[in-house]
């Protein structure tokens, strides 16, 4: 076997052998493998497609390349992920209501890139906030608080890891087999007993349509099936930011808002993080899905899991007066409020431009190595479906850096309008299961 | 411009500019642009395809990557070009043909690598023949006997020497637009006025069928006229090799023998070197093609193509005593004649194992640093369309080291039998113009 043949099995259409596949992840991961070699066949996979067994196969080699982690919990373990959204604090709300309700959430989670943000730097705009535990930390941790969120490990699925610098730079991101087996291998490696996935579609994600993300759903339930997980897909709209708030601690407040009670159960944050914690609750069991959306509603109004929260950062080390003193975040410099000068209702807002505004004004990361402004980003006072009159403030911008004239311009530039009324889909577009 | 941007763009299908291909050869040529980078924009064009413009801008950029050489001669200069074949010695006996016609032929060749065989190698079985020379050792021959074979420059077309370096071990060969641009980029650095290619088609040839081997022709040949240079191709059968000798001395014999008019004028050998030549003097503008034909054949009748391949000889510092004395040729230890096991008509030689067959026997390289028995090879005593009876000697087996035994059973194997007489197709199956 060699890899020659592999690229042109694969070049010519051909399915490759769970053998083959394993031979270039472990050929790959040990550096036997070059790049060069690994780049040609990302892109024949990119192009000639790879079958759900092959994309199985890539997924197990991908996850038994590192270390697998499998907390000794007396309980059932859930986890979630989201393809990356612009505005998306789920992660900070779905796990305290589900862990209030009985179910285990470790979970491990990656910075922001681009237009995306990430839930570690959200998290570690709290003052103190330390995402990297031990391993004693953070199962002492999800034991008392039911979870806990840390950086992902440098050991899990490092042939993932090393592929997707790669794909990165060498336009093979956008396959859904590879999305697939790369998102997938990182959450079967940590070994949660339920996975439920928010995958995002439309401006500000990477499946453009409804159909591509009801593909890519698809193909991740059926690997987490196939490795014997209760698993199962929200599949949302992304295009518009999700909820009013994109930028790190900005984001971690709306979070407080909303397990405080303060948002509107109509808003479509709020219509997602029920959506994806009754999804978790129902796959681990815990009743029909209406009871769970109930247990999941009540968890909010009962202030469960808002203490869950606060429990959770309290253990890992974060000043849990923010919660009730907003003041204690870093503070941007310069604040901008954006007007309108147009008039009607609001049909979309470019959730993709969103994101990049809120990076240029420091909230978000172009290369890896860039450092975040925790208090930098974008306070919408208005969004989707709602009426604008000229001169309105639609929009606040924080930063202490940032350029705010060019992020005002563009904040504008994002948000179409419209004469009449529109009607703006359910956020949640459907449920794979 | 970037090279994500350019990779991206051919992933999905969309043309590249002239510009971006310019972009590519010059970063890939410097070093800038990785291998990683490179290998997968050649599996998107491997995969997506190449137009026309693109294939002629990816020539050019390739021809202009290095040095480019137009002798200074005062008359129409000539190239051939063969797709790789086996057995195939024409620009032994073509380039004296046309060279006595008046035309220049200033060939840069190259060496042989797996079952194809190289016209360098073949030419430095002659004792103290040198296939390098200066620049004004190259013209001088040229000058004198009209025609002079050496080695390719290293300063010739970088780009390509790298980039099929790494198609090499990508899989990423077979792909029209990359070998046409690959084989007219040189061509063209060379300067000819006049391109005729032999493309072959058959079990010996990268094109295995006509209809492929016409889709090259057509590319190749529309770029050289782009270019400006006259240009055609001859498509030849390769389904078995050409002539009855294969290996590096055995092949220089051969061509002797047919340069002394002792090789029949229905021989596939003799057919298409004629072809070859008249479409080479057509081109230059020695007349019709009927009276070009009559060229090249007075040429071998009256004695001159011979003539003019013995002065090059001598001026190029090889030992002219082989032309009449073969034993000064390095002789080979070992001789085995092969006898058939089966009696009927011979339908088909694999010329692929022909070629391996010789490779095994000494007389080709498995990998480029290999050395080459000159000696050793194979002399088809019957080839396609003869009768054979069990017992008769189909071929002499020459080795210094070589196995004997194996080489002696795949060659009774790569020999397909017929019980009736069969019909074998003209070996000049087309000229494309």
């Amino acid at each position: 076997m060699t890899m020659y043949e592999i690229i042109n099995k694969k070049k010519r259409s051909q399915p490759l052998s769970k053998e083959e596949i394993d031979f270039f992840i472990d050929g790959y991961t040990s550096g036997e493998i070059p790049d060069y070699q690994a780049s040609a066949l990302l892109m024949a996979i990119c192009l000639n497609g790879f079958s759900s067994a092959e994309t199985y196969a890539l997924t197990m080699a991908m996850m038994n390349s590192g270390d697998t982690v499998k907390l000794p919990l007396d309980g059932i373990t859930a986890d979630k992920h989201s393809t990356g959204g612009v505005g998306d604090k789920t992660t900070l709300i779905v796990a305290p209501i589900v862990a209030s309700n009985g179910v285990y959430m470790p979970k491990m989670s990656g910075r922001g890139l681009g237009h995306t943000g990430g839930t570690i730097d959200k998290l570690e705009s709290i003052p103190n906030f330390k995402t990297e535990l031990t391993d004693e930390e953070f199962l002492s941790t999800v034991k008392e608080c039911g979870f806990a969120v840390i950086s992902q490990s440098g050991c899990l699925c490092p042939a993932d890891k090393k592929l997707y610098a790669l794909r990165d730079s060498t336009a093979t991101v956008d396959s859904i087999p590879l999305i697939a087996s790369s998102v997938m291998s990182k959450k079967l490696a940590t070994g949660a007993d339920c996975i439920v996935l928010d995958v995002k579609y439309g401006s500000g994600a990477f499946m453009k349509t409804l159909s591509e993300a009801e593909t890519l759903a698809k193909t991740m339930v059926d690997i987490g099936k196939s490795a014997g997980r209760a698993c199962r897909a929200v599949i949302t709209d992304m295009n518009a930011p999700l909820g009013r708030a994109i930028g790190n601690s900005l984001e971690i407040i709306e979070a407080f808002e909303l397990l405080k009670g303060n948002i509107p159960h109509e808003s479509r944050l709020y219509q997602v993080c029920i959506a994806l914690a009754a999804n978790i609750l129902e796959t681990a069991g815990k009743g029909s899905y209406a009871h769970c959306e109930a247990l999941a509603e009540n968890a909010v109004t009962s202030g469960l899991a808002l203490n869950s929260l606060k429990k959770m950062i309290v253990a890992q080390g974060g000043d849990v007066r923010v919660a009730d003193d907003y003041s204690l975040f870093p503070q941007a410099a310069q604040k901008r409020e954006v007007r309108s000068a147009k008039a009607g209702y609001i049909s979309g807002i470019n959730s993709e431009e969103c994101g990049l505004i809120s990076m240029n004004l420091g909230g978000g990361r172009r290369k890896k190595s860039d450092n975040i402004d925790f208090s930098a980003g974008i306070i919408l006072k208005k969004t989707v479906g709602e009426h604008v009159d000229e001169g309105n403030i639609v929009a606040e911008l924080y930063t202490n850096s940032g350029d705010l004239d060019s992020a005002e311009k563009r904040l504008l530039a994002a948000i179409s309008f419209s004469e009449r009324r529109v009607d703006i889909p359910s956020v949640v577009a459907e449920i794979y299961r």
